[in-house]
């Protein structure tokens, strides 16, 4: 599909690794939608993702950039608006990572480099992003910046670690930078609290098929996929959308709205091997 | 501006009084991006409003309904599926009065024949109207429901009377019936919560001068504007918003994310007749 | 345990049924805690109840209203006032039913009288005992009101039908009168929102048990029982939190705080029947 | 006030400099209620404030710690089980400090060092803080830990700049510590969202008196003062919240709930300079 959603705007995306990367599905939706834009990521991701591929695809310039370094944001940022002809549209934050996640220390044996870390390239690059573009004057008004996150913000999920608390502080980032921006640019800044998505970075956790699992069947809809969400951030890029700023709005397929669903609670109560069947609704 | 966003789509319209009114705006962009639908309102509202004016710009077949009488509703439904040539793709549910507040009963001294009308108009209609379009079936597949709230619901505004009560009572019902539509029907039910907006309805209520202006200066954006609403509104119908549902969106330039903001705090100060300026950002 | 945080305080208990009530727990405590109070249910509850035993125990007048009246309540109050000999300092509210469920019509095929009975009993009783008491000022400066919630006012849970539309409004009364109530009387208003409890009204509820065996595995603390919740209440009703106000707080154990649990994983994964059990924390 | 609420119960206090904390108030309720407790400060506030005296009003040890250091908290942590003679029952935590606010690095300008310190400051404190009491299993089971925090973590107010941030991710430590916490030792972790505050640390700064104004004027009951916040520690540390776990309660004179006042809006309107005066409730 394509509406001319985005016709004649420009943007940078971040974190598309590979095909089955929500950015890289947004970047897929921008450019169908008649955006240009750059597509960035670590060096070291920008070696092992494919996204060369995607660059052709979209007639996308990449720049390498670590996120957690204002050098490479003012280079990114200043390169791209060369490249583009001019300020940007919208920008997609889509970047998380956890060192206490990968080297499975838990919550509470948690190494405290680490933990930094994970805040430093979850959260606070994304406030490098904005104070970046905010100082090269790099953002259109009534332009859109979107950074993904997770339920977990609000909500513990075992497992999930550390990475919960970044996306606590992803979200405060977005709002209290969305105010700022707001007051003096005309810009908004939110949160898309995505369904857990199967991707090449998330696939290796273990624990995760039950989780999916359970949320699939607890979402009245079903876990938005890569797909969906990439469309919904179209939504949010568009000029539809001028006014909802500073908002962490949940693409879920309605998880955040349940307490416990039927299906969920039939699967639940098989594994408690009971008769005991729900008769209501 | 048109994106052929719904293009094929089938909707009923409730609450289109004149064109200050949002259901209006919302009709006039469903129409620019395609769709056809029916619009409906109260046979007095009728009488009192320029809905023909809007029948006749969008082609569109006006049919009064009573929202909180089932048998209207149902007439109603039936009537749009057949001029409309089948089941419907979207609705809006802009509706909401109360009579306590007409009668400036204050919420200490609430007449409950009239409290419980407020419900029944501007909370239960909804319920009545989802009811009756799920027992015709009346709802394609991915189809979209959308009500308009008002913060009141989550904060007190005073002034703003049982109706912030029906507000909550009726995101309640999104909700609930949200959870039954998604899981059977693959329908989305939200309410969007939208900034104080100055229509013929709202326009007599006094005190409300200054309530705008609060809320214009503490919204990093300024308050949303009718139009505004009705972009977004789009945006909530189309196919760009498939797995959210249950939601309840703020779409108020950020007001709901503010605590205090310097030009409120700047005006507020002036009340205060010091020179305590603030000198923080 | 007794602290004597009650001592020389008044009030009025709603709700109390038999030994497994809340209200019965909380009268019991508050007894305990050096207060003074009268009960109260409806005529037909006091009837199948055990009431007069507790009345007995805790030497307190058993008052019967119908808490949708408005005289019963005025009768009520006034009376108490009488007995107590003066105005009250807290009141605790534990009242809910819907027909719907009782007549097992699901939600989608709600009866509407049913409905404004719902809500008639679960909430706007809540309203109506409020203003009764702020026109006859029946409560004390720096009294406390509480009204016993639950978390389907905020998420759905299958099966808990409009029971959940009537607790969202009842926290949003407690809200809009909490704001009056403060500003004019320096009362406050809150809702406490407490786990599942197997009481004798909710006992014959198909689905009970696999809903209590998932929100206890899932809550961190496991389900509060009630008598933690009487505990509880007597801290709100103390004057340890004078400036806790308009706020639905949660006694839950940590359920609301969760999205998921390992506890509550591991048995839904056994469900799944795989042997993929969760290795991370 | 005593109630022997925390009789035989022993704790930790973090953040006690000069009468006017809350700490401090924390610390003398405490004592009146029967609790032993060490107390904890910087050793740079130690020199600076007056807990000498308090430490000889309530009988307690000064342990000087730097609260991000792990070797410093476990040192703390030790000493004060050895001088109570095992583990505690409780913590609190009152512990913030932003180098940006400091040093007028407004949120558009952060220097990126002072944000991360204000991160390890004012949340990663806490969880160290907590992890090193697990490994060293020095918090009693059924023991209570609160930590400070301020509705800034929700909505934005101007000049809170990176302490805004700060509180966010310590609200989410706390929940998700608190799940491992209440699932291994049935121990709860909350934080309390306090009023504004004039305390020393927070006095010196610009617009702050209006600010309190305007919150003193929204929340129906006022500001909450510092001696109440330290009674309602006392109810979180006590066993009647035995079941409260992962939450964030405001204390706040109902600020949190409202949306606009009719005080704060009278107010409001002087400085619009006109003689529209809100004539609703």
């Amino acid at each position: 599909m394509s509406y001319n959603l985005l016709k004649g705007k420009k943007g940078i995306i971040f974190g598309a690794l590979d095909n089955k990367s929500i950015a890289w599905k947004v970047a897929e939706r921008a450019h169908e939608e008649g955006a240009i834009f750059t597509l960035t990521n670590t060096p070291s991701a920008l070696r092992f993702g494919e996204i060369d591929q995607l660059a052709e695809k979209c007639n996308a310039v990449v720049i390498p950039a670590d996120a957690t370094n204002v050098e490479d944001l003012e280079n990114l940022v200043k390169k791209s608006m060369e490249i583009l002809g001019g300020k940007v549209d919208f920008i997609l934050h889509s970047i998380g990572m956890s060192l206490n996640v990968r080297k499975k220390r838990v919550y509470n044996d948690l190494k405290y480099e680490y933990f930094a870390k994970t805040l430093d390239i979850s959260a606070l690059s994304f406030h490098k992003l904005l104070q970046t573009c905010y100082k090269l004057n790099a953002i259109s008004e009534w332009g859109s910046v979107v950074a993904l996150s997770y339920i977990a913000a609000q909500r513990v999920l075992y497992g999930y670690n550390d990475m919960a608390d970044a996306k606590a502080l992803l979200e405060s980032i977005a709002r209290s930078f969305g105010y700022i921006y707001g007051r003096e640019r005309k810009i908004r800044v939110n949160t898309i609290s995505q369904s857990p998505t199967r991707t090449t970075a998330g696939s290796g956790v273990k624990g995760v098929d039950g989780l999916m699992d359970f949320t699939e069947r607890t979402s009245p809809l079903g876990n938005a996929t890569a797909e969906e969400c990439a469309n919904f951030t179209i939504a949010m890029f568009s000029d539809l959308t001028k006014k909802v700023t500073m908002q962490n709005i949940y693409h879920d397929g309605g998880f955040s709205g349940m307490g416990m669903s039927l299906r969920a609670m039939k699967q639940y109560n098989k594994g408690l091997n009971t008769d005991k069947l729900p008769e209501i609704e």
